[in-house]
């Protein structure tokens, strides 16, 4: 198995704490999305839409985003579940996954990459190079700002985020609020179930890896 | 169970056509989103996050995110499977799903939201208010055109989008390219694999209803 990783980016992260938690330790290829490497021919020779993660299988498959990588390793291995196991869990662990990637990270994204000089052209990832646009980032700080009030909500009184164990949505929404230091913001002091909630993520090894 | 669905809008016609394919025929509560039913306090009250759909479960439960509800009906009710069987077949319903929602949904609902007259102030679900940008409207429109391109070159020589099965996948890739109406766009005349696929899952009992 070999896993094309990113030690500076989000969502490869997110694969990379999976892999971590289920103790599978595949031959890692780091490409640097800082230098372009993930639209260079060499890796677009592996996934034509430039994106990393990219899982390849020991049959030789290639499967991209965090959704399909995690649902093949979870087939693969089911122990330890990060997705649920009943149906109750397996809905409420894909439920909080989505809210944190389309409320937490999409905002972020949005916001980092729509205002960094870094990341000038490359608002959107891929092939493609599309313009930022400032009031797009504008908007991605507000809507962080009403996440990271939904996050203190829901985690009032809860040890993790979708279900009675730690899943792939604590994966999610951990990544997404730490790499949320790129764009200057963090939890608010006041949201204490939420900073609670970080710490112990935090302190699981997968998080240091 | 209880099926808060939005006859007009293409999130809940995703969840209506998995449950379809289930033959799960849940108790269905219309909520007028041109109405602006989803941020009653009625519906608020189901779910807080006023999106649709939302499904409630015979135990009370409310699973919300089309992700949410998917996973938990797999779970309930394997067959027939829509997420795939082997791990492979996971890793790529949920891989191509991603690619669906996140490359074609996304530019479509941005194109849509931050453009359409009856959309004002409203650029993103939810109980919050967000003005359009117009430039986002035009960089929706561009990335679908580029979304139609992959998807043909998927398409090519396959009967369904992610595997050799009829999938998630086409439930929400079918959905998006067919919502595309709202923004005058369609499939290319000459992406032939593609228009073909779409008849095929047009043609479908469960995208009739």
């Amino acid at each position: 198995m070999i896993f094309y990783d990113c030690s500076t980016a989000p969502n490869p992260r997110r694969a990379r704490m999976f892999l971590a938690e289920k103790g599978i330790t595949p031959e890692v290829r780091e490409v640097s999305i800082l230098k372009g490497e993930q639209l260079s021919p060499a890796f677009l020779a592996v996934n034509p839409m430039g994106t990393i993660p990219a899982l390849v299988t020991d049959d030789g498959a290639v499967i991209t985003e965090n959704a399909g990588i995690a649902a093949y390793l979870e087939a693969l291995q089911p122990e330890p579940p990060l997705l649920g196991v009943t149906p109750l869990e397996k809905g409420e662990v894909a439920r909080w996954n989505a809210i944190a990637e389309q409320q937490g990270g999409a905002p972020i994204a949005e916001a980092f990459r729509n205002s960094h000089p870094a990341m000038q052209g490359r608002a959107i990832p891929g092939p493609r190079n599309h313009a930022q646009i400032p009031e797009l980032a504008e908007r991605g700080r507000q809507r962080l700002a009403d996440f990271l009030d939904l996050l203190e909500a829901r985690l009032e009184g809860r040890t993790y985020l979708a279900t009675d164990s730690f899943s792939m949505a604590d994966i999610t929404c951990f990544v997404m609020v730490d790499f949320a230091r790129v764009i200057q913001a963090q939890i608010p002091q006041g949201n204490t179930a939420t900073l609670a909630w970080f710490e112990r993520i935090r302190a699981r090894p997968s998080a240091q890896v």
